[in-house]
């Protein structure tokens, strides 16, 4: 950020007053830019004992394998996103969500929500940020092949989750683990 | 948005190839300038049977009364947040925190994550954007005199589920009565 979206002015980068951190400021119109953490949205869509995932066409992690997600849109329910990402990128509709997991990702500044449901048909196929999409058996699931260490701690907590018998709502911090990318999704 | 915050040009408002709504683009370095919804963390702040609330010293609706809470700021988790606004705005430190609520705010492109948890001592404050800040048995809540629709909702699913016995985690979708400004919070 380096010019005012609003004059087009050059920007300084300061605390601004009454403030506690730095922020982009413009001193021609005296707007402050401010800065916030952005919502991924996504689904494990379901069928019978299997689970749809997708291998990603773009990068970061172009054809390592994920859970259908990206980010929210404005005016948009978390909900409603989730669907509209899984009919984007697996050509996918599903019928009742639940929400699943809501992560905190602060080394990349987001916040993942995922949601569970089932699919409403096997009608399903890649989108344009898709190479394949498939439908795997837990003993099936490529984890050396996971694009993000969300996506693996996201399958990881429904399957422990199922293997018990009981869903329930995961929260908590995604810490990438050595090799796994800073980055997990592109708009 | 009207100039590009990396090279300074005039944007254009259109929708870029492959994607399905308008953007604002720039012609000159092909930066597409995405605009997602932004993320407000606060608390529910708990002494014995009362709760702690704020009296706004900030429009909108300044004067009215409020639980602590602001924007998520980059690289901070949700909670981490949620902790800081209380001490930013009641003055007060909290102990252990537990998810209460999650609401999709569309018409303001906002999502709400709603903590509870005791506070550590009566050592409380209003700081710069608080009137006021005070202890509250259920009886005394100022319902009518609440800020915004979506402290009115945590609130009855706070009292509904203490009543209860139980508390749960909250989601769905705040429509805002007429009357209510659309607007809940500045940052």
């Amino acid at each position: 950020m380096k010019f005012c979206s609003h004059c087009g002015a050059r920007l300084d980068q300061r605390i601004p007053s009454g403030d506690d951190r730095p922020r982009f400021v413009c001193d021609r119109c005296q707007t402050i830019h401010y800065q916030n953490p952005k919502i991924v949205v996504g689904t494990i869509p379901e069928w019978d004992d299997q689970l749809l995932l997708c291998r990603r066409a773009i990068e970061p992690r172009s054809g390592m394998w994920t859970l259908p997600a990206g980010y929210l849109e404005n005016r948009e329910t978390m909900m409603d996103g989730a669907r509209r990402e899984t009919r984007e990128e697996a050509g996918a509709e599903l019928t009742t969500l639940a929400p699943f997991a809501l992560f905190d990702l602060p080394f990349i500044s987001q916040v993942y929500m995922m949601f569970r449901g089932p699919l409403a048909s096997t009608d399903y196929h890649p989108g344009q940020e898709s190479l394949e999409v498939r439908l795997f058996a837990q003993a099936d699931i490529p984890w050396n092949d996971l694009a993000f260490a969300v996506v693996r701690e996201t399958l990881e907590c429904y399957f422990s989750d199922r293997n018990n018998g009981q869903f329930k709502l995961h929260t908590g911090t995604i810490v990438p683990p050595p090799g796994m990318p800073r980055q997990p999704h592109c708009q």
